[in-house]
């Protein structure tokens, strides 16, 4: 395949220059590995990708899986590209060595799902539901439980589901209405349906774990009365003999704009007397540990995103260089050669635009990806601490912004090609439809706003919020003395100050009024997202500057590459953070223009 | 059906109290017409836009056109559609009576168009197409070449098609390549390939006239060495007897992501022999004609893209006032009552953005078609002038703002849906797709952008320009007096008086360097549409202000509908207007960046 859809180059300046990801190798739990096994993991990756995952990118779209009432049917490459990732352990790659797993770090993990999601993010959905699934088994439920369905779930045999969405409630869990019922055995028995289950029914796998939201007969009202189960499509028998078939059923496939080889299911639940299900952990929990499965989800949202973006970038900016088309404005000779089409102002604008959006978001989703290595296996209980803190807060960032701008960046890749870009001859329409879902599933868009400036700023006395600013306040004081980051820094530093001014103001008007406090929270989602890609640019614009001054002067190509990411660090501050400015002002003064419009007045 | 696609009393406001259509009653030319003749008009063109085009909306997407190598096949609906519309007498509706047409203004014809294109855009293509190409020949062909063509493309025997674009030439037409030979009998033979070209085939009607650019051999080189020609599918015998297939042939079909019931075709002329043309007009004036059709057709793409992205701010607002889902941020009581999801802030917001956008462009295309109707009609010279100089400088914006913020209307109105706006059992994700190729087709935003900064605004010694700072300072002294409508106005003034300076140092920028004057140029496109589409909204404050305070109370539904106009104004103006300020910081200080950015960089 001569496409490279994640260059290995950027992932090894995210994962060895931008991150310190050699520094894990001193941490016990990684001692036996070395910088040579993570790249070997990546290299399988990256082979898996490419033969198994991107083999049927566009057929898996073109022929999307169909339900004949009794079977769903996937093309088969999906079952192949299955069986090679699960083959290669990568399900397991994350668990220690005593459970059969291959004890990697987090972020190479996440690296390896980088390679295969810009391969074919939807034959992707199914390992990653998967991995996200068994995780929770793993946290949260019975040794007698975990015997009998992570193994299966850790080689492949069994795929995994979340399902939490009904179709009356929606984003509302509080509301949810699938209810279990206890049984003798100690089991429970579910009624319900739920909507927009990803990976809820295909015939590829042996088996299907979902992992469902139900309350309980009697439970509490609200999200405190919201266990979680674990209902198998098929019931194994504890000998071994058949499994039986579980009271789960396929009421019906929903067709989404892109994604479209993930099927997307109506599931019912109990329509024949209950389907059987085992509580996971204790009564009443489940949506704190669906919040586990949940905030994992979305850094693998982000970090999706982000690499259907970089593709789309990919695949423009070789576009742009070998379409030859038009000469420039200050050319009045018809006759002579027309040029690349990079050579225009505006092509090159909207490549930069899209090198700062899919390579700041790759950049935001390895760092929240460090933070999850370092709150799990940082040496002190503090650093993990600061960790976790830092990543709750930096979660609805991390799930939103790279939805929202690497889709953009997709946008733009097709207004590169033009008329192009839109036919499905060439892939950048499928990844902008792929893509589109991002900023919908796992909490849209609005619903981080408010998590964000709702819970996670205000939230363990702005604990996170203060994370956030003394790193920035570091990686600005790297940059003193040095006159090309200076100005950035100064510009990041005024932004910081206007976001803890408005922050403080915003959460004074919460207090009055929590409603119109929080009326505007996509703005200020939106602000402390330009704020901290900024400073996840500043950081790589630190890194570049110090290798291009290095003593031993780097090769031209590395030369080329450090400029390229000053000049996109420089794009994202000049450009893209003043943004902030028109928002400020709205947060600041409360604008109530939208808050006040009546649904009559429409 | 019971979705109304494009709501009566907004396009009733557009056109009798936004504009005065009902002057038009006064010219000469439509003294026998009447208000209720017009209002009849568009009750028909409602009327077949709901019956024959709302029918096949999403069939047309899902059953695209085929070719099995010797005919392309559509929907039967599609041609059913093309005769409730040709059969009302649509395709001539704007020509004179002695013309055999009805003498409608073009703004009537217009609006019924909207309707048709709301209903059904890429069904409504080939009406659309066929009127651009039918005006051309009615402009510039010969008397014979009229008498021959004309009728059958007024009643709807015959399609037109415009067919510009070349595959190794894209925009540039510059560097058409598709060669014209004189023959003996006066006509010409065609060589060459042309792509993308919408209508370029079908069976639905008796003949497709494809209106071609081409080079005649030995002509100048560049744009002023490119001739138009009328080059028919079959050629009819002059003696009525059967007629004679042409030499061209479809050579495939292009596979879209939208717009899909939209044949988009590769078209190959004289590949066994030469396609027999006609000239149209002078030689080597190909292009200045073509120009006519290309600017009626810009209006055509901006109203079109107002249209889709209303239809879908129509049903996310019905949608959100039906669907119940989760509570406000201040009730902590799970057991209250669900709130419909139009009670959330930021589903207002989104709602409220959307309006802003589709009747702020709708209204903008509206006066557009107005000033096309003055420039033909308008009472005297100067008048007639006026409207062209001005129409001739917003050309861009109407095109290009539309196309971008309209298919932002569609991508909020998924957001409002959720899940359900991504999947196609709703209509929204269709509606997006559609809209994609508004900003491609037509000239891309970055040529638009190109157009106003580096023609329109400086040509003609600033005419345009002086013309639309006259027409704003008019509506700002409408405002004087009244508080509500002063601190718009004061905002608009000032945004005014920035982009008067920023223009004036942009010309500055071009002179000593064209190329980097140039370069961001579709930032200035859009300062640019901002300011326009503002001031659209300022005029539309001020009518629903005058209504809201006039001496008989207007109904309470009347006084939401103006309430709902002022609130939009007011978001417009206090939400995306300020926008700007970045926008003209980076013009003024001419910023480098992306203009600086190497090929090897990237």
């Amino acid at each position: 395949m001569s496409e490279q859809y994640l260059k290995e180059r950027d992932i090894e300046f995210l994962l060895y220059e931008f991150l310190d990801t050699e520094a894990l190798l001193q941490r016990p739990r990684y001692r036996e590995h070395s910088r040579e096994v993570f790249n070997a993991t990546l290299l399988t990756a990256q082979a898996i990708a490419e033969k198994y995952f991107a083999n049927h990118y566009a057929k898996g779209d073109a022929c999307e899986p169909t339900f004949d009432g009794d079977t769903v049917t996937l093309i088969p490459e999906t079952r192949e590209a299955w069986k090679a990732f699960t083959d290669a352990g990568f399900l397991a790659a994350h668990y220690d060595f005593e459970e059969g797993g291959m004890q990697l770090p987090e972020i190479i993990l996440r690296s390896a799902m980088a390679y295969i999601n810009a391969a074919n993010v939807s034959s992707a959905a199914y390992p990653f539901l998967t991995l996200g699934a068994a995780n929770l088994v793993r946290s949260f439920a019975s040794t007698e439980l975990k015997e009998r369905y992570l193994p299966p779930m850790m080689d492949g045999r069994y795929a995994g589901t979340m399902a939490l969405t009904e179709p009356d409630q929606g984003s509302a869990l509080a509301d949810i209405r699938t209810t279990a019922t206890p049984a003798d055995d100690g089991s429970y028995r579910i009624h319900g349906q739920k909507m927009f289950i990803s990976g809820g029914d295909q015939s590829m796998t042996e088996n299907i774990v979902h992992m469902v939201l139900a309350r309980i007969k009697g439970a509490p009202v609200g999200v405190k009365g919201i266990s979680l189960f674990l209902v198998p499509k098929f019931i194994p028998a504890a000998d071994g003999s058949e499994a039986t078939r579980n009271d789960v059923q396929l009421a019906g496939l929903l067709h989404k704009m892109g994604y479209r080889n993930t099927t997307s299911t109506v599931l019912s639940f109990g329509e024949n007397g209950g389907a059987v299900g085992y509580l996971v952990g204790e009564a009443h929990k489940g949506l704190s540990y669906m919040f586990q499965l949940m905030n994992e989800a979305r850094i693998g949202v982000g970090t999706g995103a982000a690499v259907l973006g970089y593709r789309g970038y990919q695949h423009a900016l070789q576009y742009a260089k070998e379409r030859p088309q038009g000469r420039l404005p200050s050319n009045r000779d018809p006759q002579s050669r027309q040029v690349s089409i990079i050579q225009h102002a505006d092509v090159r604008r909207m490549l930069l635009m899209q090198k700062s959006y899919v390579e700041g978001g790759l950049a935001l989703c390895f760092y929240a990806s460090s933070l999850f290595e370092d709150a799990h296996t940082a040496e002190s209980e503090s650093e993990r601490q600061q960790a976790a803190t830092l990543l709750d807060l930096l979660t609805p960032i991390v799930k939103s912004w790279p939805s929202k701008y690497c889709l953009k960046a997709n946008d733009l890749a097709i207004q590169v090609l033009g008329g192009s870009g839109y036919i499905r001859e060439y892939p950048l329409e499928q990844l902008y439809r792929d893509n589109r879902l991002n900023p919908i599933h796992e909490g849209t868009e609005g619903i981080q706003a408010v998590d964000l400036l709702g819970r996670k700023v205000p939230g363990n006395d702005m604990a996170g919020y203060k994370l956030l600013v003394e790193a920035i306040e570091k990686t600005l004081r790297e940059c003193t003395g040095n006159s090309t980051l200076e100005t950035l820094a100064d510009a990041l530093k005024n932004a910081l100050s206007q976001l803890n001014g408005v922050t403080e103001n915003l959460l004074g008007q919460m207090i009055a009024n929590t409603d119109r406090g929080l009326a505007n929270a996509s703005l200020y989602l939106d602000t402390f997202g330009r704020v901290v890609v900024s400073w996840i640019w500043l950081r790589q614009a630190v890194i570049a500057s110090r290798k291009l001054h290095a003593e031993t002067a780097p090769s031209d190509e590395e030369q080329n590459f450090y400029r390229g990411k000053l000049q996109a660090a420089h794009f994202y501050i000049e450009w893209e953070l003043p943004e902030i400015q028109p928002q400020i002002a709205l947060l600041q003064s409360g604008n109530p223009v939208p808050f006040e419009m009546q649904e009559d007045w429409f």
